[in-house]
């Protein structure tokens, strides 16, 4: 069974200052997948204040010029840290985990991912070894450089692995609707429905927020893959979902 | 005009301690790396004493196995650390300079590079950027995992990218004879002889060494790609290099 559990950046880290981590909340989700040491396991984190702030002043969306070009470095450095956070966390829990960079691994073409390299992450599931992924800037074969989001690439990965489940460990209790009550349950056809109830919310994340994550999910629902959206700052609900024991939050799914 | 520069481990490190580097030669190869910005440059580091140590104490060439499987990470960081510092003094001297980590990006086969995600590196060098690789621990899909050597990569490089020219730069003046004298040309003819005369020496490296070393290049030259072991140890030698100025070390070419 292959599961791909995201963590937004918004849980592991203060999105209100540059570069400052959750340690508690690493700590205390590392410990819960350690707990539940199922296999097949693929961690992707968001890159939080590890990378937005660094994104946001050197205006890494709008593509590759002389200003951008000076924040690639400082920014995959940034969430890299992260990255390094998570993977420290996890080991001392016993488990084996693995970074995964995907500024070394994979490309974009206008913003999508345009090819990566899998092997490395099917070798290290075949080996029990949890690769950690992150959102990352990455090289963009029309745009010079973009930025790739943890949502996405939890949407590609689990398509070419034909991942059997995925979780999204939010900072909130789900999607939610007009009155700001979960909606249990999404399916493609209630895609425009969802997106125009989203589209009123505004942020600063440049990856989207709720409306990009909800509109990459109801895809791969589409494709055959169901995921939840879950609060992960909610102690115990990473390992309820690990244990597929977890029935709060949204529930994107075919039908 | 695309180029492959390798610095070996043993120039930029202090291979006789745990993780200590040269900053000083870090320094000055990165700024005769900025005064000669030519566009189309990939830069390859060895380990040295960042991964060496550790790779040994994990045995990890053995393969993947209970203890090797803790030695992945220490290992891959400490030779990231190395890198993170080239990049920095790159950086410094204002050359574009990225990290591709081959943990990410390749897969082995017992020993051999299987694969390797180039798309990454193509775009960098479009974009006026120079990749910055590294020998690693990778993973491999007969033996687990297993070290890939700096050398191995600039001749994969080399060939898929269709370098116009490689450098060596080592901590030596070149392929030394019996007597210790720099052999000025190796051709694939010379094969045989070569390797008879340098499996006498021994070392602790565990890529190889010189024997390692010339056994790739040959290969390369035999595809059209000729290469230059030189001595980086000497101040100006990685700048005449650059500027196809460089008449010191072993010249390695098809005939």
């Amino acid at each position: 069974m292959t599961t791909i559990l995201k963590i937004g950046g918004s849980v592991l880290t203060d999105k209100n200052k540059a570069s400052a981590a959750r340690p508690e909340v690493i700590v205390r989700i590392a410990r819960e997948i350690s707990d539940n040491p199922g296999g097949g396991l693929i961690l992707i984190h968001g890159a939080g204040s590890f990378g937005h702030h660094q994104a946001k002043e050197y205006r890494l969306t709008e593509g590759l010029n002389d200003w951008s070009i000076k924040g690639i470095l400082p920014t995959h450095n940034a969430v890299k840290s992260l990255n390094k956070m998570v993977i420290d966390a996890l080991q001392m829990g016993g488990i084996d985990a693995l970074p995964v960079h995907p500024l070394s691994a994979c490309t974009l073409k206008n913003g999508r991912i345009n090819g990566m390299c899998l092997d490395a992450i099917r070798l290290m599931l075949h080996a029990g070894i949890v690769p950690v992924l992150h959102g990352d800037v990455v090289m963009d074969s029309v745009k010079g450089e973009d930025i790739l989001s943890g949502d996405q690439l939890v949407v590609y990965l689990a398509t070419e692995l034909k991942a059997d489940r995925v979780g999204i460990g939010s900072n909130v209790d789900g999607v939610l609707d007009h009155v700001s009550k979960v909606i249990e349950k999404i399916t493609p056809a209630d895609k425009n429905k969802v997106i125009g109830m989203l589209s009123g919310s505004s942020g600063v994340d440049v990856t989207g927020g709720m409306l990009g994550k909800v509109t990459e999910l109801i895809t791969l629902a589409g494709a055959g893959i169901p995921s939840r959206i879950f609060n992960a700052e909610t102690p115990g609900n990473v390992a309820k979902f690990l244990k597929n024991d977890l029935n709060e939050g949204t529930f994107i799914c075919g039908e």
